[in-house]
């Protein structure tokens, strides 16, 4: 089993201390276009990955954001925390699991995480065409489709940290950490100027 | 005078709505590195400039973002307002205006921005380079210096829009409109499946 990164524990106080938010579980994913302009939107998190340091997601296969990543793999996640005013930025390569992945083990975790889910938020991957111009019928986004095993357009989103800058501003002068990815599990931290 | 853009006022309503929460006023704005990967942090929005569409923030001209906006000037701000449930991507170039700008208008505007400014906000701009290796002393965060006019740090950065992202969750199917920029003040709306 990998070791939990130095970052994990003061990400997982902020998490703990910002329970009472529902959004605070949502957190700014950036990413570069084609054109060389970046994107920008936010996402849910779903937790790490058993046994690592890598954060899941989950996003459809129709979203500009999968396009992105094939051109481009490297992302960044901007988590500001309201209740306790600090800020994690996250860095790292981005890996999108379709249904065509062909390791077993993501493949399972692809059919768990879609098992997690509301069913709400399963449906919304029956919905037509996201980004396109408005379907006109609003049955278009009624369609009664079966959910109980992960539909075609749905993928999980892995983000795997290189780095990690974390950004207090409870006291002046602020508190900032920066966690750079060293070789192997191994993390360098440093107290940077805030 | 330039007319409001038509995104104007569901972004209006939406800071009306969120403003019992400080943070609605917080946006994660990102841009891109030299090395091609996105950047990401969080921005606090200071109002539009008078008669335009343009969005004010400000930064340190020791910050990163000002390098990354030198070479690729393409912003993107994604901002999401909790209470409403609604998330708004403004897409644009952005400009950082600094002590030497020639525009008097706009250094003017720089000198303003100051003035609004809290005490505490102002004195970061004193605070040792950012990003650097933690200074020693705490000494260096606490230089008594004269805030009355703007230090040579302080910079204004504006965002000028060309594309503006409105994403609604609060029912089920979501609302999604997509406002671009034609020409001189035309914005072309068009409503996306979400």
């Amino acid at each position: 089993m990998a070791e939990l990164a130095p970052w994990r524990s003061p990400l997982s106080r902020a998490l703990h201390r910002n329970r009472s938010l529902a959004y605070a579980r949502y957190a700014q994913l950036a990413t570069v276009q084609a054109n060389h302009r970046p994107a920008n939107r936010t996402v849910v998190f779903r937790g790490f990955l058993e046994d690592s340091n890598t954060l899941k997601f989950v996003t459809d296969r129709r979203s500009q954001k999968v396009e992105q990543i094939a051109e481009n793999p490297w992302g960044v996640l901007c988590w500001y925390f309201p209740k306790t005013r600090e800020q994690f930025r996250i860095s790292g390569k981005l890996r999108v699991i379709t249904a065509t992945e062909e390791d077993a083990d993501l493949l399972r975790l692809r059919e768990t995480t879609w098992l997690a889910l509301s069913e709400g938020a399963r449906s919304q991957f029956a919905w037509p065409h996201r980004g396109q111009p408005k379907s006109e019928s609003e049955a278009a986004f009624q369609k009664s489709v079966d959910l109980s095993t992960p539909l075609e357009e749905f993928c999980l989103l892995l983000l795997v940290p290189y780095e990690v800058d974390h950004l207090e501003l409870r006291e002046q002068p602020h508190h900032r950490c920066c966690y750079t990815l060293q070789s192997d599990d191994i993390w360098k931290q440093q107290a940077l100027n805030p």
